[in-house]
């Protein structure tokens, strides 16, 4: 186990009903606050008026912005930044998913910054004192309600890039699983996709003995294995809606990194994919990771046969261990497309070969050779060849 | 899965030499501090040394305590809080164990409380500003790192009683697995088994649907298991005292009980029986598990059932689950008993069968019928009577 500092200081509040709570949690955060959501689905769930009314009775005046987009923007970054300017406003409430999240956390910081928010991706700019974020999560995920990360894109420059700020981290989670009873169907299997991958990021690394890291990301993954389907099926399955949200929460809650270095190559991939093409994060995911997979395990058979096997119930008997570890990623791919019914080739995007190289150039040029292989520019270009 | 509410505000720095980091984790939280230690041992081993030079280079200056036994008191709390008082101290660091740092919380709230801090533990007072409290920890075991807990004795009243107070997290905690390379053999064992009871407060629960909170659990519960031999075999095996260090934090950290309601009966009943005949926690722990596992067994079938399949690897199959059950609180006994070398009866400890009675009173009078079982005051007394 290597040594780490873990600091996590979101107070969770999970659970039927807990929305209820949020007058009461902003309050003490600001009295004038920008309220940041995304399409019409939580307008017209209701969910916005409980909200709004909440924060009403807990005396918080509320400046609207809505329109949110998935792979968020920095154009309505700046819009939030501007509001939270001219209007003063003192703390940010995210209702929504990921990307409202991600854009709440960005906006926060630009408010307390002079410059155009890019800088705070492109320039790794951190000012000192964010304003404070709350959240209300309608999607299991992103993790983001429990860090202070955020990923955003710049159609402009066909750049997304991520960003870290250990003061950004929300205040508080409102993780209520019927909220996430109205995800559909395509949503729900990329969220599942995208849970999965944030443990595999975590999971897939070279630390010496790690067995609580691992017990724990394998219990996660089993557990995304067995309720993503389930939630799909009866969408309003309550233990099955709870189990992904509080895996999804878990994944990037501390413990699964704790101790290890994580590779989050593939996220670097995936970024690029969609800053490109615009595609889902979750769909662009189910694309990458089996390449990354099949370029890995013939370098690491072990650890994949060791995920083969207590993640996927494989039976080792009578085989090498580059045998089981590809059996293994196969099942991986196998469920995303057949049990998710997510696509999992570029092809199925309508994404043609010929910009993986500029691709590859783009990631090399961000992350040089790192991650659990010391991926080469020519390993990061097989990995799109490999999933086209 | 239960609603919950989770916030742990405690930084950990986990690894070799986080100690390096004590005096500017203190400097910001008080600049007059109580250094709280226990007996010899973090003297002669110059812990505390390297902890004054620290915090003497940070500009920190020290008044000492020393002194804290295992099963702390009251009366020496009480000397921690009129030195507080008296010298105006500003905050509290443990160096220690989990008798330290439960004495440092209970200092820490009684220095902003004016009555007896006797009042705190009896009547469940809670000043509204404890003293920040940090904490450099030397035992794998309590879990006291991260949470709000403490368990003070009061010889007088022949009483040991749990307190929780939610500003009385540590606001750091710095685990170094190598600070646990002196920890005796009997010690080391007598905290595995306080990890392990620690988990099986929280895994032996009634709620629906957890496959994280469970796998978790097994998942820390096997890594003890696995470990704790092999610290007691090679006192400094970085990876196993790391491995069992990280175990008790994460045991009592929150995943492993968010979502459940835990049992704590067998926490109950042993503070009953070391208030009463001051044996070591861990060891009234291996006394009392497996006796409330073989009252508990029939009446949770399958929850057993469970734990001996994943915990211990035992085969259920052709057997029916009691049978199964039994086979797993055999091993648990045994493991205890046979791998760590503990006392797993009463008589193994020279106490004699007269006072049960007296103490399952004590218990039920705190806790009434509660728990997994819903145990009445006769189910307590046949606890401790199985295990005499």
């Amino acid at each position: 186990m290597n040594n780490f500092v873990l600091y996590n200081p979101t107070a969770i509040l999970f659970g039927r009903g807990q929305v209820e709570a949020v007058g009461e949690r902003m309050a003490p955060l600001g009295k004038n606050i920008l309220l940041l959501s995304g399409g019409a689905s939580a307008e017209r769930g209701g969910l916005l008026a409980r909200v709004r009314e909440k924060l009403r009775i807990a005396g918080v005046a509320v400046t609207d912005l809505s329109g949110v987009r998935p792979n968020p923007v920095i154009e309505k970054v700046r819009e939030g930044v501007a509001l939270c300017k001219s209007q003063r406003l003192d703390a940010v409430l995210s209702v929504g998913g990921g990307s409202v999240l991600d854009s709440a956390k960005v906006i926060a910081a630009g408010a307390a910054y002079e410059g155009d928010p890019w800088d705070l991706l492109a320039k790794k700019v951190k000012p000192a004192t964010p304003l404070p974020v709350g959240c209300v999560l309608t999607l299991a995920a992103t993790g983001s309600e429990v860090n202070g990360n955020a990923v955003i894109s710049n159609p402009a420059t066909a750049q997304k890039l991520a960003w870290y700020h250990p003061h950004a981290y929300p205040r508080f989670s409102i993780l209520d699983p019927e909220l996430t009873f109205t995800v559909p169907r395509n949503q729900t299997a990329y969220g599942a996709v995208d849970i999965m991958s944030h443990v595999f990021e975590q999971y897939f690394h070279n630390a010496p003995s790690t067995p609580l890291q691992d017990g724990f990301a394998e219990t996660i993954l089993r557990t995304v294995i067995e309720n993503a389907p389930r939630a799909m099926a009866k969408p309003d399955d309550y233990n099955a809606r709870a189990n992904l949200l509080w895996a999804s929460t878990l994944a990037l809650s501390g413990p699964v990194g704790a101790g290890v270095v994580g590779d989050w190559t593939c996220h670097m991939l995936e970024h690029e994919l969609s800053a490109k093409y615009n595609i889902a994060h979750g769909a662009g995911l189910a694309v990458v990771y089996p390449a990354w997979m099949e370029l890995m395990a013939p370098r690491k058979p072990e650890r994949f046969r060791h995920y083969a096997v207590t993640v996927w119930g494989i039976d080792p008997r009578g085989r090498d261990d580059l045998a089981v570890a590809r059996e293994g990623v196969a099942a991986t791919r196998a469920f995303f497309r057949d049990t998710l019914g997510v696509g999992v080739r570029l092809a199925d995007y309508g994404i043609g070969p010929d910009r993986l190289g500029e691709m590859a150039d783009a990631v090399y040029a961000l992350k040089g050779p790192t991650g659990l292989g010391g991926l080469a520019r020519e390993d990061l270009e097989k990995v799109y060849r490999g999933a086209v």
